[in-house]
């Protein structure tokens, strides 16, 4: 973050025709944005978009509402533009792009579809690591390149989502883990599953983290061993997105699961990173609160895809627009400004 | 409202590829919203903000942070559009409408500003009441006729915004008469008020509610007593909004108090509000519990001006483009949809 462009953003607030601190979180994200983009007046022209998908070993333990079917299909409802991030992303007019970094079944090429497979989704991690460490760093690397793509075409803004049948009980075990909390702590609903898959879905959690208990203490161990490929290729966008300079929106619970791991790996990327809103699911809160994140938006989003982080940027582009477009109490002659 | 143009907007959303309820109250905003316009799928392409500017008599009792010629300077900035209000108009491509109900200062001729004049300011209400029985039925049509012009134009959905110094005075202690509320449990900082200052206002209040107090319980009377003319204007506002059948959105807490009056004399009124946003003064929140509300926004804003509820239209559309633009299981061919 670049302070001297914070802090012109900071006075240039004090001049314009409020009060002082009126426009509230308004003025906040704009003087955070510039100090993250390096402008006094941040603009968000450019916001891009890239949902990771993959699927989840653990959905064989019966802890979705939905069918892991569903995973490829939604890819494909990405690419034709009927999901809900593909409605966003054309009202936004941000770019939109989806990555398949191991859903169960291949789609095959789509337009707007990334391959970066690192297997038919990942291993039951009740009974195995997720991942291998070589998928481990492939997804990682999905992540990166996406951030590299979105970096080459101009970028002012990231935004990460997800889809993966299965990925609110890995990110509740990812996050368990990570701030050693107990599994029903963190466990929610998801998608709309019922009273025994709930059940289901805590028991799971439970016994991966008897088997990986040795991991807790070691982020990216953690991740290996209780991620998924589309939270670790964010977690991966995150860490890119800090070394590049570009600021992040992390969306939900999985995002935020992705975003936890990524600074408890890279401390230094924390500052990248605004939060979109505050997701329906329980244990999204435990995740905010560990990371210091207060969310723009509040609005009982549960469906993940980048959706509330997307949903937020129509307020973000509010916040650079009045920045960047109001009066100062000099140009205006307004009385009562600054002394 | 028309139910059933609500439900076949609810029987939609059971429909789109996403888990039911998944986009929390991006789903029930828009069926609200197509329950209010009488049709399936809600628009809203054609937004006017209104913002009605007056002075208060109670200026003069040191209660704002402000000097009274701000009033006019800003009626000024809105219509050269330096202000936030302006920004936000020209942003959401909304059309924007400033009245002047009688400003201390007649402001004269100046593009985009209409002259409802009922006064040079309200009476001091510490000492008379702010309105004569014409001063306040003036005020009514103003914002009666703001609405016949709006719907006039085309209007999809209708923002009133307000701008008088002191006018946080007058809408606690109408607040305070209405709802029956001591003076400190509605009286806040407003543009932003010393201690000293706070404490003027809150004895401002315990004097004028001495004063009226026979009028509090006729939400009219209490209304030309303990208002102001931008307050009246937009009470009559709403009410004409719920006559034509045009949805709209309710700011802060000036808004709000005017919402609260409206609903008081005319029940029928209160389902065609929307509540754009949370403020951070004190008693507001007091007022939303009073007309059951829960604001689509929570940003900490305080300014008024009308900026909360633009603010908020910016997520009432991203609801009105999911709503229309996502696709149903059965056009993706996604598994899991209704049975």
């Amino acid at each position: 973050p670049d302070a001297a462009a914070g802090e012109a953003a900071r006075l240039r607030q004090q001049r314009l025709t409020k009060p002082p601190g009126s426009l509230g979180r308004l003025e906040t994200l704009a003087v955070r944005l510039a100090a993250l983009q390096g402008r006094a007046r941040p603009r968000l022209d450019r916001v891009r978009i890239v949902v990771f998908a993959a699927d989840h070993g653990v959905a064989e333990e019966g802890v979705s509402a939905f069918p892991q079917a569903v995973t490829v299909e939604m890819i494909r409802n990405f690419a034709r533009g009927g999901a809900a991030i593909s409605v966003l992303a054309r009202t936004l007019g941000a770019s939109l792009e989806v990555v398949d970094v191991g859903a169960a079944a291949d789609p095959g090429p789509l337009p707007g579809v990334v391959a970066a497979r690192q297997g038919a989704g990942t291993a039951n991690f009740t009974r195995a690591p997720a991942m291998t460490p070589g998928q481990l760093a492939g997804a990682l690397g999905a992540g990166r390149e996406a951030v590299a793509r979105a970096r080459e075409a101009g970028c002012d803004l990231f935004v990460a989502g997800e889809m993966g049948i299965a990925n609110t009980t890995v990110a509740a075990a990812l996050t368990a883990a990570l701030l050693d909390l107990a599994p029903d702590a963190v466990a929610g609903r998801g998608t709309g599953v019922d009273d025994a898959g709930l059940a289901r879905k805590v028991d799971a959690i439970r016994r991966a983290l008897a088997l990986h208990r040795a991991a807790a203490g070691d982020p990216m161990e953690a991740l290996r061993r209780l991620g998924g490929f589309e939270i670790a290729a964010i977690a991966g966008a995150y860490i890119a997105c800090a070394q590049a300079g570009i600021p992040a929106v992390v969306d939900g619970f999985i995002a935020g699961a992705a975003a936890l791991a990524a600074v408890r790996v890279r401390p230094e990327v924390r500052p990248w990173l605004l939060f979109g809103h505050r997701s329906a699911e329980g244990g999204h809160a435990r995740l905010l609160a560990a990371l210091g994140a207060e969310p723009v938006l509040d609005l009982g989003m549960r469906l993940g895809e980048g959706t509330g982080a997307a949903a937020s940027v129509a307020v973000l582009r509010l916040a650079c627009a009045l920045h960047d477009g109001m009066a100062t109490f000099e140009e205006a002659g307004v009385s009562g400004g600054p002394a």
